[in-house]
């Protein structure tokens, strides 16, 4: 049987939670040096466990085992979200290079820059399956303080250097833990989940034109308050989507802006965030249309305008089947009756990757369910569990 | 009679719109250098007329005319909104100037500094009559940039000044002209409002405390979406409101946060301003206890937290009865039936000098109702009858 070195691998993740640690959490933004000099720290590690590293032009740090056995490619990201946890993406990197020790030669190890989004969405994933021009990086600025992607990369000393692009059938597949980020494996006793699909996410800026006036000499009868509207629209979908949404879907307005902002002034524009995930895509469908219903209804009531703009859509996408299949008999194996089989609310790179090759992913408990937070933490016990779990599934994936 | 020189009068506001002149409007924010450029303008042009000019440590400059007869004090200020109009403030101020030279001996001018709120809440009229103190001056911030006002003033040349405090029975009384910024006198074909009343404005910040989370792995079940719950109170505020309120009561939500405001992020935290205007303080006392019952039906409901704090009460000021009569009287000579009483929906230095002396205001047309934007205007024609109007008010008043 395929064994990993559990100590070996929790003293790798305490010795990597010191790149940026901020209280209990880690602090490790993509391109900022502490996040360049994990890289590097990984780079070596890389290099001990006999792969051969290389950093490509946007961050991504690949470890190639040599020889010409069919290989599985396993990882997850590095950097973190600001002021947040020390297993997010890094669990899944470690993971893959524990992998890649205990089955020499037949595991390459994958860390994707930017999953986290300070410059765009599954940056490195999505170049390396080629998805990303030159005119995005050109583009693209840091979603926090704005700086232009093009210069974090100089900054970080990629400029200049090539992207590398994986080519379909490089690999027999791609795998990819995480810790769950949410508190049904901890709600239910259970300690391990196989993942079936990745939910799709779909977000929609709304934006509200009304007319701009002074909140003390403007009667109520003839305002066009932009705000009121935007908050007529929200009560609206609060009580219309759960008529069409699925048991699992969720949504989420994560931003309002109201236009100039101030006590004293009617609001003349407004904006608003609302993010909806499912799993399947006819929920979704069903959402949106019953979003773009209720803009409808806004329009013809009036005062105000309202229209939408979807900034970012991604499908739903199913996990491998005879990868999860090998998932769930390994965790049968080594933790009898802790697994379940279950969808991620979350996006994540597998997702990308499952575009070039069979992908499949594994998720850990998260304690409480907190995640993107200091207080993110996984029991020691299931971390080695589920590392444990990953390296048999793969053995079986490449028959070995 | 009384007359003024409308040229003069109108050559005068030209001049004083070129300070921060911004496309059709003006940008001349307190203690900027174009505001202090403004107030030094305005004090030769006060040195011109024969008054003693003066400036003082929060900037309110006062040209005072010699000798011993019985005078009124009459003003308003300079500085703008950020790019805004051209009229608001400087309208009143300039009226001053040429009353001051139409009615030699009998009229000070003033213009209080930062009546527009860029630091505080009426910080000049409220230092001239005794209700700033220098702790509210160090603690002040400018509310778009977070200048502390402190360093503003000594960057204005203006630290070390003494601040002039007006000793009650100093003077007969207070005027005010200024634009409406309402669409009243223009929608009824009137030239001239005579101010009964200044209403009182009660702001409420209201803080939902939620819990943040994932917004992919948390399902809908167990959120405490502290946006959700803004949004359900604001849906309340909005029905609730009218079963309370006056036929001339407004209220505005004119600013919502929601933390931290990312699209996948639940909002932990919400914020928002939600004001009340109205001239009568027991409709202003309903609507509070409204509020409050809705906030208590909240915290009942849960999920989220809720608190109401009052960031801002001004009670309703009703102007002098004798002079509201001789602004009435001077209105019908100049321009019979063209005339109306009414509340001042915005509020205005009046308000503040009213604790100390009887005060009045006259207004003139607003086009299209607009202030606070750059398209703020006033026809030539109106603008000369309101500075005649209030020259021949004040002359009755003082019975020159």
């Amino acid at each position: 049987m395929t064994s990993i070195n559990g100590d070996r691998l929790l003293a790798d993740l305490d010795t990597l939670r010191d790149f940026g640690r901020y209280q209990t959490g880690v602090h490790r933004p993509t391109y900022t040096q502490i996040d360049m000099q994990a890289r590097h720290w990984l780079m070596e590690r890389m290099r001990e466990a006999g792969l051969e590293p290389e950093i490509d032009g946007i961050g991504n740090v690949i470890g190639r085992a040599p020889g010409n056995r069919p290989k599985l490619l396993v990882g997850s990201h590095l950097e973190t979200q600001n002021h947040a946890g020390w297993l997010d993406g890094a669990l899944g990197v470690m993971y893959g290079l524990e992998l890649a020790r205990a089955l020499p030669g037949q595991i390459d190890v994958a860390a994707w820059a930017d999953e986290e989004g300070h410059f765009g969405t599954f940056l490195g994933s999505r170049s390396a399956v080629g998805e990303v021009s030159d005119a995005e990086i050109d583009a693209a600025r840091n979603a926090h303080h704005g700086q232009p992607l093009r210069e974090a990369l100089a900054q970080a000393g990629l400029d200049g250097k090539p992207r590398t692009v994986i080519a379909p059938g490089t690999y027999a597949g791609y795998l990819e833990a995480h810790i769950e980020q949410g508190d049904d494996l901890e709600a239910t006793g259970l300690r391990l989940g196989v993942v079936t699909s990745i939910v799709g996410i779909w977000t929609f800026r709304i934006t509200f034109t009304g007319v701009q006036n002074h909140a003390g000499t403007t009667r109520m009868a003839i305002r066009k308050d932009a705000g009121a509207a935007l908050v007529r629209l929200c009560s609206a979908v609060e009580h219309r989507l759960p008529t069409v949404a699925g048991p699992r879907s969720v949504w989420t307005v994560g931003r309002i802006l109201l236009k100039p902002g101030a006590a004293s002034i009617i609001p003349g524009g407004a904006e608003m965030l609302l993010q909806m995930r499912d799993a399947d895509p006819d929920v979704l469908a069903a959402m949106e249309s019953a979003l773009h219903d209720l803009i409808a209804e806004a329009n013809a009531a009036g005062p105000c305008s309202v229209t939408a703009e979807c900034t970012f859509r991604s499908m739903p996408k199913v996990m491998n089947n005879g990868f999860q299949q090998a998932l769930a008999h390994a965790s049968a194996a080594y933790a009898p009756g802790a697994h379940q089989y279950m969808p991620s609310g979350a996006g994540h790179d597998a997702q990308i990757l499952a575009q070039i090759m069979p992908a499949a992913m594994l998720f850990v408990p998260s304690i409480g369910g907190i995640s993107h937070d200091i207080a993110e933490d996984t029991a020691r016990e299931d971390i080695v569990l589920g590392c444990q779990v990953l390296a048999a599934g793969a053995a079986e994936i490449l028959g070995t």
